[in-house]
């Protein structure tokens, strides 16, 4: 199907608009008047503009407080429609969206509404124009979409049909059923946009709060399958108010706006691209450092060896249990201080894959740029982090591991193993031992999430990219309590729990310090690890002493339990399912560890202690 | 009355809230749990600390979940109450708040409500606690004030009492009026909050959108009143949680929130601060810049004769009619470009209004730092902006223009002349036309309003500033269309309009360059204003040809009058009073000008139109 979207779900000006839409692939565009009225161009170099874009422009949009008027004013609204049909056709537009009345001196009188729709709709053809009613969900007197196709059924003007919008439809919590009852060459426009599901002011919420379908709470894509089975063959057009995209860059927005549609149409059945290939595991994580000092010291106090080098570049192997973690010295220049720059996702079809992202608009990496020289399939998420789908086991496919030479053995617990990369069983069940790690001895079992900062702009497009792209499973979204200022965290995770990633951002462009990236590690025994880790040389994060009071207050611990946390720095929470213990490591650049002990079957990451651990990064950091 | 507020009001570590509290001259605080769990410091630590602050610890807070549970649930309640009890021993804090339950397994059962609160009254009196039991607006069965009140009626416990919220209060809409039955020493404490009237889920309202008294819709005055009728003699204090105030400076958000405790106070009458004294006009805007040459050209263009200057620093008096700007080369350095960076008010009594201003916090500023050597009284705005209080034409009091030296006449249609400074009707009524420009002249006549950009943060903070220092009304904010994200908008006025000033904000930190402040002049014939300017080299913002066409649709004009407009880039806008013709300058520094024609009591100031000059203003910086 043809895929539009309006110039008002973009930043910029026009020209950035149009530029960002055609580059995203839309093949056309609703023209929003206000976009037109400041832009320098004329309506001739607006229509070429979009013509060199291959562009159509679908729609020109709005034409408001038409209909049901006293006489009066809609002899003044026949001159102002003239005066806008002249300019569509300057443009090429050749059809506009008239919403619902909210005239004071609209009146509740359908066949008045329709009468004046069939002329305005008579006049619209001398220009060869079509004019599409749409109900607002705020409108006046007509604000269901069923009511407003009774007026264009008894108007009965062929340049007359009806536009449907998402929003208002289920804003309103209509039945969508009752579109199927409409021919389908009456409706003229399709306007898709998602929200979340906000109990407020239904003019606010459209207007500030709309999304691309995915991101909310609508069933958008039921409300479009009905649609399709009216016959309706004109394009799906995004039409979003949004006040965090009026923020951001014209162009990832116009990206994210594009693959929720392939997505809906996926969804909906009318096109099928590559299917998900659901990662399946961690293969590694990545750090990019201009110094390789202080995180080799942190990982071997960890308990991670060095059991690898890069054939050819700067690039070390560490690794302990199935946990691997690369530390790039390369392209040091390229980022301040250590951060998290790759991850490594077991794909049981790394080809497919890379195939199902790039047919989800992600951008292929080049593979010159692979960490690796063996040919790996790698994108690039909204983040920027590179993703590499990865076949670590799998001898007949190109492996990472081949590009790595064994270093002699320098002590840890670690060793070059091959870990099984497959599905392993979360809780119960028999766990496959492969990485060597006894039960309880402390070891780093395996990389338990990686927990990436998104920029401010982007999260909801994040949350979209993993589940669409990688077929991850994204989880309820919660506001954890920064001392200076809201985040908002999410995960995505694969059904095993076995690739967790967890996506994070704060309210506003913030001063991101303390935010950094971190990775979470499982073991089997956090308190030795812990230990471990200090006589190692390793410093945690010094959690404060009334932390501990209040968990002594919430929850009844064994003889000396307690206090060991205590001393370790050693945080606790309890769900429905089971228990977590976790504590962290200091910052390095803008990268830290966690290590984390999940028992039966605990399913969060410890939200509730993250306002302590953010208040304690502030403390340590002195922000 | 003595004043306090809720640590979660304000941003950063527990120690940052209490030096900012005690800053801002308030009296106590309620330590909010989150807050010392996350501090390092021991309850102990934390205790003299608020001593050596000169505060009080009014509240700990909140206990959840407390009442109405099964047994075995509250004994483990029991237990966590005293833990917290001792813990709040420790803090020296004497009364705590127990919210009304959320928790699952909660009853509707106010005679077991009573009774095991009645038991926890009987726990915290052993400590010498006092408990405080709130309704919140969301609890499970308990979601009023005057139920909250029944069942600590009938627990009857010396150590319980009622805690009164005015958000949870009036965001259910309950009647405050039942308030006054009850008695005063029953109620243990009273928390205060506004909020911006929206219609949305009362508990998200509650957590992002809690403003200060008088920043919000809420009558929160009068309920006070019908408080203080009981006897309350605890303290009124603020509990606020707001997205913004979480990420803004605590120091800056602590004096907005004292102010408006200050001002609540005066308006129960419980305090009789200097009454407000109302600005009658604008005697001067001053400008830095580090090179006024481009400011001087642009003045010129404008028609503005440099009249006088400064006996004994870099400032130049430019004047055209009453309208007078100061150019300040002095402490060029001190900014990037040139700014706006005074204001002088005509006031009826400027030592009056310093101390009306001191006494609500305003910074006083030095007199040293004055920009003239009589010893005028400025205040600084939240933004920074200065305020002087002037009188121009009161030869007693100490006059800023005694400084000035005329200097020879250059040229253009101003001169130095006494402005009447004095009230003015706006519409109607006779016009004293004391600043020698004729009618139709397309001379300035005077500065019709000056707007700022606040910082991010602080856009309710200036709108109370200006209406409870100045005394000036605020008026509705209304959001406006940048290309680059929102805006929002609101003006400050005094009763005739002869003092306007124009707040405004970005929906976020933003990229500012094109949202500059500016002067905007007062003229009874912009097109002539505007055609002189162009003759004199001056050169307006271009205004999209479509923006005219767009007009031709909307109003009829008298033959040649929009061409007019089109030529030279005048805006127009109408509303129920009367007509807006304005024109814009190109930015100079952060500083452009306007030229303003009202007719008709025209009330607004162009926000239909600012989204095109916005858009305008991005064209041109390349933006």
């Amino acid at each position: 199907m043809r895929t539009s979207i309006a110039t008002v779900s973009l930043s910029g000006s026009l020209t950035e608009k149009l530029t960002a839409a055609s580059r995203a692939g839309f093949d056309g565009v609703e023209i929003f008047e206000n976009d037109l009225l400041a832009s320098p161009l004329a309506p001739e170099e607006i229509r070429a503009r979009c013509a060199d874009l291959g562009l159509s422009i679908d729609l020109y949009q709005p034409m408001r407080d038409m209909e049901a008027v006293p006489a009066d004013v809609f002899t003044s609204n026949l001159r102002r429609a003239r005066n806008k049909f002249e300019l569509m056709s300057r443009l090429g537009a050749d059809t506009v969206l008239v919403c619902s009345s909210v005239h004071p001196l609209a009146v509740d009188d359908d066949a008045l509404a329709a009468g004046q729709l069939c002329e305005l709709a008579g006049l619209a053809q001398e220009f060869g124009i079509r004019v599409a009613y749409e109900a607002l969900a705020w409108g006046r007197h007509v604000s269901t979409y069923d009511h407003a196709w009774n007026i264009v059924e008894a108007a009965d003007h062929p340049a007359l049909g009806t536009c449907l919008d998402s929003f208002h439809i289920l804003s309103r919590g209509s039945d969508p059923k009752g579109i199927e009852d409409i021919p389908g060459e009456k409706i003229f426009f399709l306007q898709l946009a998602d929200a979340p599901l906000l109990a407020m002011d239904v003019l606010q919420w459209s207007r500030h709060y709309r999304c691309f379908p995915g991101q909310g709470g609508f069933d958008v894509a039921d409300l479009v399958r009905r649609v399709l089975h009216t016959g309706y063959d004109g394009p799906l057009s995004l039409e979003v108010f949004n006040d965090v995209y009026r923020q951001a860059e014209a162009g990832p927005t116009a990206v994210d706006a594009h693959r929720s549609l392939l997505l809906l149409q996926e969804t909906v059945g009318v096109t099928t691209p590559p299917a998900p290939v659901v990662p399946t595991g961690v293969a590694f994580a990545e750090l990019l450092t201009p110094d390789a000092e202080p995180v080799a010291a942190m990982l071997g106090a960890l308990g991670f060896s060095r059991t690898a080098r890069h054939r050819s570049k700067p690039v070390d192997l560490w690794q302990q249990g199935e946990a691997r973690v690369l530390v790039n010295t390369g392209p040091a220049g390229r980022r301040d201080g250590t951060s998290l720059a790759a991850i490594g996702l077991e794909s049981p079809d790394p080809a497919g894959a890379a195939l199902r992202a790039e047919a989800l608009l992600a951008p292929v990496l080049p593979r010159r740029r692979a960490v690796a020289d063996a040919p790996l399939d790698a994108v690039a998420a909204p983040d920027g982090t590179e993703l590499f789908f990865c076949a670590t086991d799998r001898t007949e496919l190109p492996n990472w591991r081949a590009d790595f030479e064994e270093v002699p053995h320098e002590g840890g617990s670690g060793g070059v193993r091959e870990g099984s990369g497959g599905v392993r069983k979360e809780s119960g069940g028999v766990r496959k031992e492969s990485g060597g790690v006894r039960r309880g001895s402390g070891g780093v079992r395996r990389i338990d999430h990686l927990a990436l900062v998104q920029p401010w702009h982007q999260f909801d497009e994040a949350a979209l990219f993993h589940r669409s792209v990688l077929g991850l499973h994204a989880q309820e979204s919660v506001d954890v309590a920064d001392p200076y200022g809201l985040m908002r965290s999410r995960a995505v995770t694969n059904a095993d729990g076995s690739v967790r990633i967890a996506l994070s951002v704060g309210a506003a462009p913030t001063d991101d310090t303390v935010h950094a990236q971190h990775i979470a590690l499982a073991t089997d025994d956090v308190v030795t690890a812990a230990r471990r880790f200090r006589e190692a040389g390793g410093r945690v994060l010094p959690i404060p002493a009334n932390y501990y009071d209040d968990l002594a207050a919430r929850f009844e611990f064994a003889e000396g339990e307690l206090e060991t946390y205590r001393e370790l720095g050693i945080l606790y929470d309890r769900d429905a399912y089971g228990e977590f213990r976790h504590c962290y490591t200091r910052t390095v650049g803008r990268v830290f560890f966690e290590l984390v002990q999940r028992d039966g079957g605990y399913r969060g990451y410890g939200a509730q202690n993250a306002p302590v651990r953010l208040a304690a990064q502030h403390t340590v950091t002195g922000g």
